[in-house]
């Protein structure tokens, strides 16, 4: 087995973890940062581990299209090329297929597409976005899935359900890398009844993991939030749990009540380079003008980089002056509060506590 | 004095020295890193400070417009704001009111302009630029000058002259901040009777050190070569020398080898950004398909973070998939090559080598 997962303690269907890879051991839950083209944008990988990352993602499709799988195989492998030591767990391109790809055709063979960067004619089929992610070598590698829209009715959410179990099983057969782990991903929307069916297929392969995709594809959060429990619990206790691109503080601690582990999002990074901090007291526009003549750090408590150098006045002026370090700096905070969040989290349910600490917490993010 | 200057070895006019500022001491000649808008575009200060740099240059213009040097020195100054401890020279901006600023009117009184930012009319007198230095506590203030253009025709040259020694007085009388020394420009252009006549007027009101203003705006890198030498026999033997703006490493040691002790220029950081990076073989650009493949670093000595960490292939990967970590990569690099060519410089000064160290980097650079 290329991967193994111990529970430590749980508290109602929350619970701690260690996930151990090839490149080093993870406690869960804990939050994958986005490292889509093979970089964290604007971040070193030095930067990334004082931050406290430990598990980056990266993305298939975006590498195989540029600079290419069999480039980074011939270099040695992804991590490698992108200098990260610890684990690293690949996307299989389906969301991107479906998100990004132009004029795509998907039929059970694969999907037939036109690439996004320069049009060119490409197929991801199941055995190709096994074959890529072995050639990137990472630690954990996704099936490819097919990832209907949340507003797609309800034929098409079935028919996703149907095609990705179908896939799931040729990715599985293909799959040969040691020291690399396949994950399985359950579809079916918001619809219960077939994420059930959808599970317990693929449950069926016997997978050393278990993703939920098609979440945060366009439905409300408090939909997503009330399907979570009964999602959660139709995977299998024992193994890794995964909520793929999901979300904001406030949904992480949801799943991580119903009992996920593994989360991946572009949010800290994506809003860091969009002026947006989060903090434990909520999120702040670091472009207005209130924060112009700020000393203070985004959180007094906070031992990222930039809280413990920097002022709130400072941050605003990179914004406003339209400098990278702006960015930079904001994503890199953002980062370490989310695996900060999960930290505290972990600490919660070991200590028994996890229910006032996730209550406390939206009091402060969301107040009355 | 707030600062003090001491020359240790000579090689013909080449001098080493170290330069001592309330914020620490610089071993010269040295290359300073330009931080325009109180941040070295895309680099923390950490970053820096591993890739060698020891004194930073900001800009007097821009942060007066922005955020405003009041704001920054309410703010505990401008090392605090950047969270640069090292030593800082603030340019005066009278290069940036006659590149940047719109509809300016120069008089004898000062310029006034309109900002390239909101089009605000603002005023910059000798007065002004000294008070704004001031404000942001650097340790090396620059008078106001005033920069013709290369192609000015002599009169106009002539009138700056006049114009640039009748500021410095003035920039001097009113400069009272202790613990910031302020140093006098020399203009002149490439008409050597001028720029003696300049450097004349300004040793007489004694000034704790010397720049040569007006080099690199358009003049011929051989005119300025031809030119350096008696124009900085011009200024006092024993304190320190600053060429302004300057330049390409080759410009830099033949600057040294005349007797210059500081530089500052944009080309490291502003070439880092557009994917050229500097080595001890020449210049490469990293946006060409022939570092495709290439598993080297940009330069195998070199112990950068990203020279000892990242490929020639990584680094045209992130150009070509436009992402922030190879401008990011890439200065700190450049940065990094700069000061360790001074550094070079500086020892075969010391060994008494250092011509044929000269030649020698010109024979790798440019090759026959």
């Amino acid at each position: 087995m290329s991967i193994t997962f111990q529970i430590h303690n749980r508290r109602g269907t929350a619970r701690t973890g260690v996930l151990t890879t090839p490149h080093g051991a993870v406690e869960t839950p804990t939050f994958m940062t986005v490292g889509t083209q093979a970089t964290v944008k604007g971040l070193t990988p030095d930067q990334l581990a004082a931050a406290g990352a430990k598990i980056l993602l990266s993305n298939t499709y975006h590498l195989a299209l540029r600079p290419g799988d069999e480039l980074i195989a011939e270099l040695g492998g992804l991590h490698k090329f992108m200098n990260w030591p610890g684990p690293i767990l690949t996307d299989s391109g389906g969301y991107q297929v479906f998100s990004l790809a132009e004029r795509r055709k998907i039929t059970d063979h694969g999907a037939e597409f036109h690439s996004h960067i320069d049009g060119k004619k490409l197929e991801l089929t199941p055995e190709r976005a096994v074959e890529i992610q072995q050639n990137l070598g990472s630690d954990i590698a996704m099936v490819l899935d097919e990832c209907p829209p949340a507003d797609g009715n309800p034929e098409v959410i079935r028919n996703a359900v149907r095609r990705s179990r179908l896939w799931a099983e040729r990715c599985k057969t293909h799959h040969s890398r040691s020291g690399q782990a396949l994950f399985a991903i359950v579809q079916g929307g918001t619809d219960i009844a077939l994420r059930a069916e959808s599970a317990k297929a693929l449950v069926e392969l016997d997978f050393p993991g278990y993703a939920l995709g098609g979440f945060s594809v366009g439905e409300s959060p408090e939909l997503m939030h009330a399907a979570l429990p009964e999602c959660a619990s139709f995977l299998p206790e024992l193994k890794p749990r995964y909520l793929m691109g999901v979300g904001r503080p406030q949904d992480l601690l949801v799943a991580v009540a119903a009992g996920i582990d593994l989360f991946d999002c572009v949010m800290p990074t994506r809003s860091g380079r969009n002026a947006l901090a989060f903090t434990t007291e909520g999120t702040l526009r670091m472009r207005n003008a209130r924060h112009r003549r700020d000393s203070a750090p985004l959180e007094s408590d906070c031992p990222c980089y930039t809280c413990t150098n920097f002022s709130r006045a400072y941050l605003h002026h990179l914004f406003a002056a339209d400098e990278m370090l702006g960015p930079t700096l904001l994503s890199l905070h953002n980062v370490a509060y989310y695996l900060r969040l999960m930290g505290e989290a972990r600490a919660a349910i070991d200590a028994g506590t996890f229910e006032a600490f996730h209550a406390g917490c939206l009091a402060r993010w969301i107040p009355r």
